[in-house]
């Protein structure tokens, strides 16, 4: 049994609380042994810390179960804390921000409910993950793609709830995302936009119903567990083009960063871009001690080397097009057109039949193709080999080259000062931008993983200071992230206080999520 | 003096709320008169009806006073009712649910507060109406395109809270707006996702914040006055390319959108396509009586009278093409092949360059093109001269040839069985369609009037059978169309009140907006 308890309850109490669960569930749906809740942990966390540690863990099966369990936890004034496969990693995975808190896992919960070729959809359940999702697709024979992030493993409920992305024009996941079941604190069963209707024909069609939409408060939420979830999907393109885009010299990003957003704004780069600066680019491909083994951060001179191998650069933009031979052609050369100015910048592109897509050997390309991988987790072994973790520092900006500049200047500067390379992507989606640095530890190096974290939370509030917010953010800063939203007083919090005590007055479901607290803990 | 009292309170009472209020705004700004009080009634309802009449109006011209006016109306229990310009016809105009509600109207809060060519946006307040900032953009010489809608004197802010549609590829308004403010029911002031941090550079470039999305709560709402909304606008296109589709045969309707929704999901049409029908078309060139003056519905043989018309047909679609040159000719060539199957369609092409538009004559034209115009407001004045008026039905289906023709045979069969003719407009947008049924009655001749209120309502509970919700609805059936949002009994709707109640415990903000009711109505 757990060392970790719920907050305020008895080990009584608590007892009380997993029979209730007990009742609810199969043998497989409660776990209650430390050696299996260890697998609800942050998962880069180190052995020694309790601080989000679960004290127990929930696997339903059905909606009806994940009713009676949020039922039996206002009962018995249990902290539940969702994830669907928990592979929000560099955020916390699975783990809970409230220490003691049960972990409700909806991996079991995965069926494929739908795919419809005709309207371009799929309707799926929260433990469906990119890799599930993309097998009945092609086992549907539908002419469909979908859109993957670079580690497939995850949920595809459990990303676009994070306001995760993908690469290809579909990967703004939330954008793509069409109707919603969701059970309510109190087990009521909601249906959002059209879906509100029994026997609707246009839940997966249309985003929004009658009177205001609420699929915007059940992500990054801890309003209600989404137990259902419309996603659209892209027709086949005739042709799929990846290109690759290196600049030799640091201080082109900002000429980079000019070029591209017309681009994006004009739709003639349909996809996110990823901007991957030299480290982060080599970790994909190897380990830090190929290339230093020395002391401190990684040196210029060795970056100057990354940067001179073949198809990298200060930083390499992956990027691709997507439809009929002849538009996509002309697009091409669009593209070449906008960036021919910047000296020394290299630009290729390969060419694939959408509908005959070979094994592709890059795993960038793939997922640019919403073929799933996990290659790309390798990145997170940069200090570590096998036992590498990694926190994200994730903040938001419009696409310019000031913007790219005033970032990447803050995260560099902060990181090597701490110790550590900087190793970031930046993530272009349409007028926006998303700087994305990987702060790579070696998680048995208890020292470095505290210095990555101390790291993180020291750029929040100068980012803040400078206009940039994160879009997400480990359980460990959630609250100081939060913290920065805070105009007219705080007034956003104040509100999502309000939704949530009225929504969830025991505060049962994840309390502490994106910085929202129910009323018991405000006090408390 | 007005004759129509708030609900509950005395002739007393509501005189000292109107002092109070008389206090925050200057001389313009409360409107107490009985024949200016008119100017915010349902503009197409008969003299006589009280039903929806408005006590007196508000016209603030500040954040500030709008503030205070919530914080006076919950003092003294006065139920507002918010309009931007008030130009919601066909669903009611600026009338309030709740007769004896003071109208709350923000046309002086009209300014344009920033046009952004570098990143395509514009942050406008509520009372800019689509005239005012196509006016701003040009003054300013960026080279941007809006959308607007086909009547372009109402506002940008109302347009889109009630999920209104323009005809550009940025046509789907909610879609296109990026980033509010908002004054709460009591009187705080909130920004919505990155604005909700002071001194934020992506306010207008991304969508969403940290933690739950709070914007769609706003919209066909009573949780709020949004007093700033962000638009994204569109790089003006090198080329613009309106085209015309006609279809002899009405059998042919369920072909047409067959072979157009693949067009729409691939992007090879950017925008939102209007198919208009015979009727709906001659409505706005001519008067009914140009066609017909005998008894009855028009006859068959005059609608294919009419269909046999240059440029017509059963069914016309309108609908553009923007972008580059090259790329435009070879979507038009795509175009053309998807419909050549359909035996007797004519489809013709127009091209203008983006940057060196012309006065185009058709105002069909000028509306894709985002230019403002109020040409077709002649539609309304089918059967009733100066005096037309017209509600809206207005159904959404996926974009299949089964469901137009379901939608078509219930409003057409209902409406001829009630002595209306049939005129309609499917308004399709990526995935979805919107069957809007314009019944257009004489505002003069009250029988006329009721019945086509009556023709409505009996629609709507044989539509959500057919699996069919109204987006938007008149405020004569809100109420009847929000019950139909029936799934999980009603969940939708409890989840609404519940949010209601705990932002608007005094239930002063729009009560019974989109089938909504405060605490104290519902109990009432």
């Amino acid at each position: 049994m757990t060392a970790t308890l719920p907050p305020g309850l008895t080990a009584a109490q608590f007892h009380a609380a997993l029979k209730a669960f007990e009742g609810i569930v199969d043998a497989e749906g409660l776990v209650v042994s430390e050696e299996e809740i260890a697998g609800f942990r942050d998962p880069f966390a180190h052995a020694s810390w309790r601080e989000f540690a679960p004290s127990a863990a929930l696997q339903p099966t059905s909606v009806e179960q994940v009713q009676a369990i949020v039922r039996a936890a206002n009962e018995h004034r249990v902290p539940l804390w969702t994830s669907s496969q928990g592979r929000n990693n560099g955020y916390g995975g699975p783990a809970p921000r409230v220490a003691g808190s049960v972990a409700l896992n909806l991996r079991r919960m995965n069926r494929v409910l739908e795919i419809d070729e005709e309207s371009a959809f799929a309707l799926v359940e929260p433990g469906v993950r990119f890799f599930d999702l993309y097998d009945a697709i092609k086992a549907s024979g539908a002419k469909l793609w979908m859109s993957v992030p670079d580690l497939s493993w995850g949920s595809i409920v459990g990303n676009t709830c994070d306001h995760g992305f993908g690469y290809t024009p579909y990967g703004d996941h939330v954008a793509s995302q069409c109707g919603m079941e969701v059970v309510l604190p109190d087990g009521e069963l909601l249906r959002t936009g059209m879906g509100a209707m029994s026997g609707t024909r246009a839940w997966q069609v249309y985003k929004r119903g009658f009177g205001p939409s609420l699929d915007g408060l059940f992500m990054q939420s801890s309003l209600g567990i989404v137990t259902k979830m419309g996603m659209w999907l892209m027709p086949t393109p005739e042709c799929y083009i990846p290109g690759w885009l290196t600049i030799a010299r640091e201080d082109d990003l900002p000429l980079l960063l000019e070029a591209l957003r017309p681009l994006l704004i004009d739709g003639t780069i349909p996809n996110q871009p990823m901007i991957i600066n030299a480290v982060c680019a080599a970790s994909a491909l190897s380990g830090r001690e190929d290339w230093y083994t020395g002391p401190g951060v990684i040196p210029e001179e060795v970056v100057e080397r990354i940067a001179g191998q073949p198809g990298l650069g200060r930083w390499v933009m992956r990027f691709a097009l997507y439809g009929r031979e002849g538009i996509v052609a002309q697009q091409r050369a669009i593209v070449e057109r906008a960036f021919a100015h910047i000296e020394g910048l290299e630009l290729t592109f390969s060419q694939y039949a959408g509908d005959a897509l070979p094994e592709l050997a890059n795993p960038h390309e793939r997922v640019q193709a919403g073929v799933p991988s996990i290659e790309l987790d390798r990145m997170t072994k940069w200090y570590g080999g096998e036992e590498g973790g990694h926190i994200g520092f994730s903040s938001v900006a419009p696409v310019t080259g000031r913007d790219g500049v005033a970032l990447r200047d803050l995260v560099k500067g902060t990181l090597e000062a701490a110790g550590f390379d900087y190793s970031a992507v930046i993530i272009a989606s349409g007028r926006a931008m998303v700087h994305v640095c990987l702060v790579v530890f070696d998680t048995k190096d208890e020292a470095q993983a505290r210095g990555a974290y101390a790291a993180c939370k020291s750029m929040v509030e100068p980012a803040a200071k400078l206009g940039y917010g994160e879009y997400r953010a480990h359980l460990d800063f959630m609250d100081l992230v939060a913290a920065q939203y805070d105009f007219g007083g705080h007034a956003s919090r104040r509100l999502h206080e309000r939704i949530k005590d009225a929504l969830d007055p025991n505060g049962i479901l994840s309390p502490g999520k994106q910085g929202v607290w129910p009323a018991r803990y405000r006090e408390g």
